[in-house]
């Protein structure tokens, strides 16, 4: 059961697309306040309520005992002690005696207080123009199948996107890309993906080429890609550099298509990647249709796949901000023996990044009317991102394109996909991603994954092979890491062999886990789910952090922590245990319910499956095309498996859903 | 077994008080080089070698997989991706086939690549004027007992450092500190200590009193507290403000106590808390007497404990820094249309703090030597301990002295305790501390705990909880935050009386934990123990980094995760449960070897006592004066416990070992 509760004039988001009439009166539960313009829901928690969602945020599955903000955030930093990230997910359920859901659409900043004031205390504040839905359901899963309806479907990926992909900010030059792709065809590593980062682009400028390198050659380059079954996967940033002469800035500034400053006139201005940058209004119909066209510059040879970053948007500072600063300057210059200020000055310059004063100046135009960025700043990726994926109506009309973003809000899972933006070569982020998953699932976002190895800090070898164990199952796998840190290939590290076996695993995974993708789409359900979504009468299993469930066979029981060789493992009902030792021999071992210790080393794959379910197995590929759908291999000791797949290329519905049963 | 190898010519820095002789040849192990005055060690690690040591460092209790630096550092942000915390403690031992250890006793940096590198090898670094001491024994615990030996017996805190302790920055009226007392005693809540940070002095000048808020009141002020049998805990930074007039400048300036540029004449100055100041150059004989008989300012008023802070030494930024800024910020100021720069601008504000420039442009007078300050840079904080220890001597001849550092290198651990720093409310800082207490006890270190609720960053109620369960059994038991985030006092959360609960037992386990710092004291052995030392042939317990040993007798297991109840305990022989309820009870249940789910709510204490052994429980007291050590109850089935006890409060070996018999 949906109800809806509109306060105020909320911004239309094209969130919600099964809609249903608003409800007059007060929320079923809690008690709903305006107070000052402010809305706020409060409810008392129970002591055993859990709550869930809020999709790529910090901390723990169960949401309990921190205050959030949806406001999506160029955040490279993804402490505990951090409110927000890259995106706006505002959708959580309260998991008690009597389950409910609530989406708080409204594009703004959105405080989630759940337990953090007041232990059993749950606060959810914003701006009184809002749409707020609640939602009633059996269970979690249930609330989560209702509230995906009325969200539409979520973006289908090509089923190219499953394979592995090499990343890194840094190659520049043809040979930094062919090399990638030399050395993992040399060690027999397969590929799929290829990623560019910015700097294949001339001067940080959207929709150029790197002149020096591509310039009248990059047709070749796609070409020498593509007969090796490479699909490269350009990055678009959301600044449009402020260039005289640049035909985006050039064009954009002709028909208005940037944002304004408060007299609707004057292009906003502030500094990303490319120095002084323009920023697209996606929120204006015109605009978008005019950015997403510009994507043609790539698509036009072939190019296929994206990502679209920096669209929350970042902002390192703004001409503002540095008049700002300069006066500061001066002063501390003009007057060198007053100390303190100096003390500061670290600070003042950190606040010139992603500065509230910023995004309080410049304004957007949808339909008739002007919108304060703030008011709306959470749309801006989801825009972005909508602005790409109308555009392939026209340039890609047949195909599906790869397409996921940093910054999305709820809406947005129907364009592409997300990843979970610049996490950290660190140990605890690899508990994190776990934590993310279903929360991410439940905002509808599918085609989703970390960058694997961690992006920011120097990474290890034995971290990136277990950051691979878990990549291995999610629909985005991607090695990706930063400029200046540790290089993480494969081939960097000593024993190649150990990452292959496990990159390879994914190839003979894929008919299963693309499988699971399209039922999640095609069922509005999630792929990955907390334990506790399943057994939430189990005690432990309900609070069980560092497993989870992948679609309705399999259980994932990663280790988290250096050096361990093994980990404690929970089985909440009787399991088959299976073992890809690195000699390529496969373990299966019935297991009963209870804990058990496992033994799991860095080259090898483990995990669990419930017993009477199957898992389809296929025979190793060195890339996505090749894998062959008709010799599968079985897992497990069910005797048949419910199939979905598709052509994998066209936005046709091809999809076919068949029973497989397995041969004795 | 114990060797020595001398290279080059070392800086004696009187860690090792048992000496041998120098050995003449090669480390028996591994392959030791001087390479262009780069010594190196290096040695071939086997995959179930395991590495332990480095006292107080991020990451895990195996040290394998990271690459670590000796490097005293005011590091507020304990990541996993960090090199150095506020320490140098350079002692490890490599358990193998043939366990063996290695102290470096080089006071300059020092890197420790624990396959970080490559997996498998381990290479240690540092410049070629050192003393390597390499031990040999049957085990971890062995060798430690060596190593403990040769460096000499740990500090000795008074009895009643093992009170609660109650601190934050940000105290700063009298008001402030009784407010902390009168509420923490209407609650029924136990302290000992509260601790006064820089706000208690005038203009952050050593040893000098808030003249608003102390002036010729402190006499008072001591008294109101040791009415209430409280004792004040004044923090003493490093740094003296450069101001003429103040009489610790004057004094020092006179007779050259300071650190000297290279022209051995002119002070270094450099910016602390107090603005500009100078260095007391600790390594100075005179000097460092002169600094230790200061803290007269205050033991003249009965202050009988302190901690010494900011003695890596910090360093926020220097007169040289700051011109090489300046003339970067004219350059930008003059050159507003490049925007690059700006984007610079913040890290090169933060490379003004702890810049290797500024420790490479002072010196040291130690004897007849002036030795740059980055070739000892480690000993700073010791010797600042070291100097207030021997002036304790004249100032309080028979009595102990509280006394704690933030900055350390071994040696310092027979002058007194460290805290762990800066930590954050974060779970993982959680974490953090199991791994760091075995190591830390290593190195010499028994006096220690972290902050308990963290320092930076927001906390939450639970948190502070968890913290306290682990607390209740660190001979440092003090809860401290920082100046901006949530207060996190008990009395700041719902439901005081669970706060109550863990700190009463607190008291109530003094005398068992008392007992056990003095036998860790007086036998070389560690409080706190890795399961691996003890059970290093079980597969299962030689690899859990989240559970440990302490004395012979007691298993912590804590909760490290946000809203667990529980958690799965490995109990590597047969225990018995220890709970102590809220309401009270103490329930006490055998279990057997193995994986069990226990049950660990936040306000319950939750422990096991191996089975056989006994725990002596105290009753409940409101202050370690008042606790009855003649009316002790048990806990656990053994039938008696070797009790170390002694009068607490003086120098005078006063030590009593008792067998005490349990009543049947």
């Amino acid at each position: 059961m949906m109800k809806k509760f509109v306060y105020g004039n909320p911004v239309d988001t094209d969130a919600i697309v099964n809609d249903v009439e608003a409800t007059v009166g007060q929320v079923p539960v809690g008690t709903s306040a305006i107070d000052d313009h402010v809305f706020s829901f409060t409810y008392a928690l129970a002591p055993a309520d859990k709550v869930y969602g809020l999709g790529e945020q910090v901390r723990g599955i169960d949401k309990r005992g921190w205050e959030y903000e949806s406001w999506a955030t160029d955040e490279p930093h993804h402490h505990e002690d951090k409110r927000s990230l890259y995106s706006a997910h505002n959708f959580i359920v309260v998991d008690g005696e009597k389950p409910f859901g609530l989406f708080v659409d409204y594009p703004g900043r959105v405080k989630f207080d759940i337990g953090y004031t007041q232990s059993d205390a749950l606060r959810v504040e914003c701006e009184a123009d809002l749409k707020l839905y609640y939602f009633e359901g059996e269970s979690v899963l249930d609330i989560v199948r209702q509230f995906r309806h009325a969200i539409g479907k979520s973006y289908k990926a090509p089923k190219f996107a499953f394979g592995y992909g090499q990343s890194r900010w840094g190659y520049k030059t043809q040979d930094d890309f062919k090399d990638v792709v030399r050395k993992l065809d040399e060690l027999d590593i397969p590929i799929d993906m290829l990623y560019m980062d910015i700097d294949y682009m001339q001067d940080f400028k959207d929709f150029t080429l790197n002149e020096k390198e591509f310039d009248g050659r990059f047709d070749q380059f796609v070409q020498w890609m593509k007969e090796r079954d490479v699909h490269l996967v350009p990055i678009i940033d959301a600044g449009v550099k402020k260039q005289d002469g640049y035909f985006a800035y050039e064009e954009g500034k002709q028909n208005d298509y940037f944002c304004k400053l408060e007299d609707h006139k004057t292009d906003f201005i502030g500094a990303v990647w490319p120095g002084y940058s323009v920023f697209p209004d996606f929120l204006n119909d015109k605009a978008r249709h005019w950015f997403g066209m510009q994507y043609e510059a790539l698509t036009k040879y072939g190019i296929d796949a994206f990502w679209n970053d920096m669209n929350e948007p970042a902002l390192f500072y703004s001409q503002y901000g540095i008049d700002k600063l300069n006066g500061q300057l001066e002063e501390f210059l003009a007057n060198e023996k007053d100390e303190v200020p100096y003390f500061k000055l670290g600070t003042q310059v950190e606040s010139l990044k992603n500065s509230m004063d910023d995004y309080r100046r410049f304004y957007h135009h949808k339909g008739d009317q002007w919108l304060r960025h703030d008011k709306v700043h959470n749309l801006y990726g989801y825009f972005m991102t909508r602005s790409a994926s109308e555009a392939f109506e026209t340039l890609r009309p047949d195909q599906r394109t790869l397409m996921f973003s940093r910054s999305s809000y709820i809406g947005m899972h129907r364009y592409g996909g997300i990843w979970t933006g610049d996490n950290k070569s660190w140990w605890s982020h690899l508990g994190l991603i776990v934590h993310q998953l279903p929360a991410i699932n439940m905002a509808g976002f599918l085609y989703t994954g970390p960058d694997l190895g961690g992006f920011g800090a120097d990474t290890t070898r034995d971290l990136v092979l277990r950051f691979l164990q878990i990549g291995v199952f999610t629909p985005l796998m991607r090695n990706h890491s930063a400029l200046g840190t540790r290089e993480q290939e494969p081939y960097q590290f000593e024993r190649p062999e150990d990452f292959r076996h496990l990159i390879g695993l994914r190839y003979r995974l894929v008919p299963y886990l693309y499988s699971e993708y399209l039922k999640a789409i095609e069922n509005d359900t999630l792929m990955f789910k907390a334990l506790a979504f399943e057994y939430k009468d189990d005690p432990i299993a309900s609070q069980i952090e560092d497993q989870l469930l992948l679609g309705d066979e399999i259980m994932l029981a990663p280790v988290l922590t250096q050096n361990a060789t093994g980990r404690a493992v929970y089985l909440p009902q009787a399991m088959t245990k299976v073992v890809f030792h690195a000699d390529e021999t496969i373990e299966q071992t019935p297991m009963d319910a209870g804990w058990h210790f496992v033994d799991y080393p860095l080259n090898e794959l483990v995990f669990f499956i419930r017993l009477g379910k199957a898992v389809p197995l296929a025979k190793a590929a060195r890339r996505v095309t090749d894998i062959d759908w008709n010799a599968l291999e079985w897992l497990g000791d069910g005797r048949d498996y419910t199939l979905y797949d598709d052509d994998g290329t066209t936005k046709e519905d091809t999809l076919i859903i068949k029973n497989l049963e397995r041969q004795k």
